[in-house]
C-alpha cells in the first residue's frame, strides 16, 4: 500500500492561522482596544426571507410521503437548472439548463474537475491565486505554472505566447484582488486557449458583484464554447456559504481528444457524487425569481458599498489598489513600501484593523494587503476612519 | 490538453436503463396491468418528524444574522461528529468524534478516498459490487481484481492469501446481495489486510437493518483501527437520499508509508471540499438523538417486515437467497437455472412485477435477481403473493 506521494509536494499555507494568532494576541495585550476585522471571507448578512421559505417547504416535502424526494439527479433537478440559465440570460449569456450541472459548491468543482483531464497536463494559474486550484493539481501531481499578476498589469495577468498551458484556471472577479477582466482581456485569454488546445476553468464566483459592465461570464466571449468551462457558486451571490451550492456550465460543443468534456464531467458525477439536496435546491432556484434577485441585489449593495467607502479612503489616501469596485475584496499597496506581513503588525498595533497580507496568496501579493467588505457598515466606517487617520 | 484517457476504461452499465425500457415497453403493450416495482432502491418513507423539525430550525438560522452560519468546518460541526460518535457508543463501538468527517454522502467518499493513495495500488472488490468502487477506481487508472461472492461462500467472498491487494472495498450488510458479515469473517479480511498492509475501505451503508448481533461496524474487530477507514451513509439509516448526508470514520492512529490517513484525507477535503450545508447538519444530528432513533427505527421496520414478508415466501418456496435478514435487498437464484434477464422477463410477462437482474452488479451475479423491500406494504404483499403463484 503507497499513500498518494504527491500530497508532500503541498506547502502548509498558515496564513489564516498566523492572522488569528498574531490578533489573538494582540487581543490578549490589548484588552482595551476594539478590533475591526477587515479579513473577513466570508459572507455575514443573512439570507434573503423568500430563499429561506423556499427551502423550508423543501424540508416540509420530506416530511410527507406524498411530496418526498429520494435520490436526485447527479445534475441537479431541471427547475434549478433552468433558473440558472434564466438569471444568465438576465444579463444577456446564453447558456442551455442541459449544459448546467448543480453542485454543492464551486469549491468542490474547482478541485474535482481535473478528475477529466490527463494527470500530464501543465496547468496555469494566475499568481496571486486562490489556493484550491494549485493544491488541487499537485495533488494529482501535475505541473503547475503561474502568470504573475503585478502593479505592471493592474492584476489582471495576460498569456505569453511562449508559454505552453493545457488547463488554466482563471478567476475573474479576482479572488483575492478584486480585479475584473475585460471584454477583451477575455477574448486574449479565449484566443490563446483556442490556438493551443487549452481549456480555460473560468471561476466567476464573485460576477454578482461586476458593476462596470465588464463581462459577468466568460460565455460572453466570443469563441469560449470551444475552449471554456464556467464554475459559479451563490456563496457570494446570495450569501450561501453555509447552505452550500454552486454550478459548472460545460457547453454541449465542448471537446478534446475526440471526447465531450460535458459527458467526461457527467460520468465523473454520476460515479463520485449524488447530488445536491433537495432543500437547497428548492432555495437555489428561488434565488434566481424575480423576488429573489432584488433580495440579494440588498445585500450585495451593502458589501459594495462597504467595498466603496473602503476604496473611496484609499483615493482619499492616494494608494494603489486594485478591486473595490466589481468585487468585495480590496487589494492594496503596502505604504511605504512595507512588506505584507510588516503593514500587518503596523495596522494591528497602530489601528487595531485586521486584514489579510497578500502575500499568503503567492509570490506576486508580497507588498500587497488585501481588505474585505463583509463587516457591517458601521464596523467598516470605523475601521476607514482609523486607517485615515494613521497613514494620511 | 489531454482527456483523462482512464475514462475510456470504464465499461457503460445499462441496466437501470435496460430495465426502465422493458418496463415501460410492458407497461404500453398490457395498460390493463398494475406492475409491481421491486426492484426500487431507493427509500421512499418520508423523514423523521424531529428531524424535519431540526432542519427547519436551520433554516430559520439563516434568516437572521445573529444565528446565521457562513462557511462550515470541513470535517462538519463537533455537536453533530459527537451525535454520530453517540451512535456508535449505542451499539459498543467506540469511534472518538474527531475521527469523524461528515460529507454529502458515503458515495462522495467512496468515490474520494482513493485521492490519498497512489495511483498504483491494486484495489480488490468482491463480485457482485456497488459499481461506485470500481469505476472510481478505473478513472484512476488503478488495476482492479474481483474476489468472486457466491453460493459456496453464501454471497461473502473471504481473502485468498495468495492474491496481493493493497485497496480493500467491503460492503457489509452488502449492495446488492445483502448478505451481512460474521464478527470472525471480519476478523479474518483484518487479518489479512494487516498482513499485506492493505487498507480496508468498509461501507457500512446498511448497518441500520442488522439484527442478529452481526457487527455493525468494521471497529467492533480488534486490529481494524490499524488498517480501516469506515463509511456510512444517513440514506438508508434514516431515509437521507435526497437530503444528502454521510460520514467517513478515520482513526488518528491509521497510517501508511508513515503518513496519517485522517490527517490526509483532511487535507483532501479541506482542499476540494467546502462542508455540509448548516440545515442538514442540523438534520443529521437529530438522526441520532433519543427521539431521533425512536423515530427511524419506525421507518426501519417497516422496511424489514418488507423484507421479510419476501424472504418468507423465498422460504416456503425453497429458493435459495441471500439478505432479506440484516438488509432492505433479497438475493435470489433464479429459479430452474433462468439466467437474470431471462427470469426479469418471465416475472414481468407473467407477474407484472420488477426486479433487478444480478448480472447487471458483476459476473458472479449472473443467474441472480435483487428484490427489494422499499415499495409499500400493501404492493409488497400483492407483488409476493403473485411470485407465490407464479412460481409454487
Amino acid at each position: 500500500m503507497k499513500i498518494n506521494r504527491n500530497f508532500d509536494n503541498l506547502v502548509p499555507n498558515y496564513l489564516f492561522a498566523d492572522v488569528a494568532r498574531k490578533t489573538n494576541e494582540f487581543a490578549a495585550a490589548h484588552p482595551e482596544k476594539e478590533i475591526i476585522r477587515l479579513g473577513i471571507g466570508d459572507v455575514t448578512l443573512p439570507l434573503a426571507p423568500i430563499v429561506v421559505a423556499a427551502m423550508k417547504k423543501g424540508c416540509e416535502d420530506l416530511l410527507h410521503k406524498e411530496t418526498f424526494k429520494g435520490y436526485p439527479e447527479y445534475e441537479g433537478y431541471d427547475f434549478v437548472r433552468e433558473a440558472i440559465a434564466g438569471y444568465y440570460g438576465s444579463f444577456g449569456v446564453t447558456v442551455h439548463a442541459d449544459e448546467i450541472f448543480v453542485s454543492d459548491g464551486a469549491k468542490s468543482d474547482c478541485g474535482n474537475l481535473p478528475d477529466i483531464f490527463a494527470q500530464d497536463n501543465t496547468v496555469l494559474v494566475t499568481d496571486p491565486v486562490y489556493p484550491v486550484y494549485v493544491d488541487a493539481n499537485l495533488m494529482a501531481g501535475r505541473n503547475i505554472i503561474y502568470a504573475p499578476s503585478c502593479k505592471e498589469n493592474n492584476f489582471l495577468a495576460m498569456p505569453d505566447e511562449n508559454v505552453k498551458a493545457d488547463i488554466i484556471y482563471l478567476c475573474s472577479p479576482n479572488n483575492p484582488t478584486g480585479a475584473a477582466y475585460s471584454a477583451d482581456q477575455l477574448a486574449v485569454w479565449v484566443d490563446y486557449a483556442l490556438k493551443n488546445d487549452a481549456i480555460l476553468l473560468y471561476d466567476a464566483a464573485y460576477e454578482a458583484f461586476i458593476e462596470d459592465g465588464s463581462p459577468r461570464s466568460i460565455f460572453a466571449v466570443d469563441g469560449a464554447r470551444q475552449c471554456a468551462i464556467e464554475l459559479c457558486s451563490l456563496s457570494k451571490t446570495a450569501g450561501f456559504t453555509g447552505t452550500r451550492c454552486g454550478y459548472t456550465v460545460i457547453p454541449k460543443e465542448l471537446k478534446r481528444d475526440g471526447h465531450s468534456l460535458h459527458e467526461l464531467w457527467y460520468r465523473r458525477q454520476a460515479t463520485k457524487f449524488n447530488g445536491v439536496s433537495w432543500p437547497v435546491q428548492c432555495a437555489a432556484a428561488e434565488v434566481f425569481g424575480r423576488e429573489g434577485l432584488q433580495q440579494i441585489r440588498e445585500n450585495l449593495e451593502y458589501y459594495k458599498q462597504n467595498a466603496k467607502i473602503i476604496s473611496d479612503a484609499l483615493d482619499e489616501l492616494g494608494i494603489y489598489y486594485t478591486g473595490g469596485k466589481n468585487s468585495p475584496y480590496i487589494w492594496m499597496e503596502c505604504p511605504g513600501g512595507m512588506g505584507s506581513w510588516e503593514f500587518f503588525d503596523y495596522l494591528l498595533q497602530n489601528a487595531a484593523v485586521v486584514g489579510t497580507p497578500g502575500e499568503g496568496f503567492g509570490k506576486s501579493g508580497k507588498g500587497f494587503f488585501r481588505l474585505t467588505s463583509f463587516n457591517s457598515r458601521e464596523k467598516t466606517l470605523e475601521a476607514v476612519g482609523r486607517i485615515k487617520n494613521l497613514l494620511k
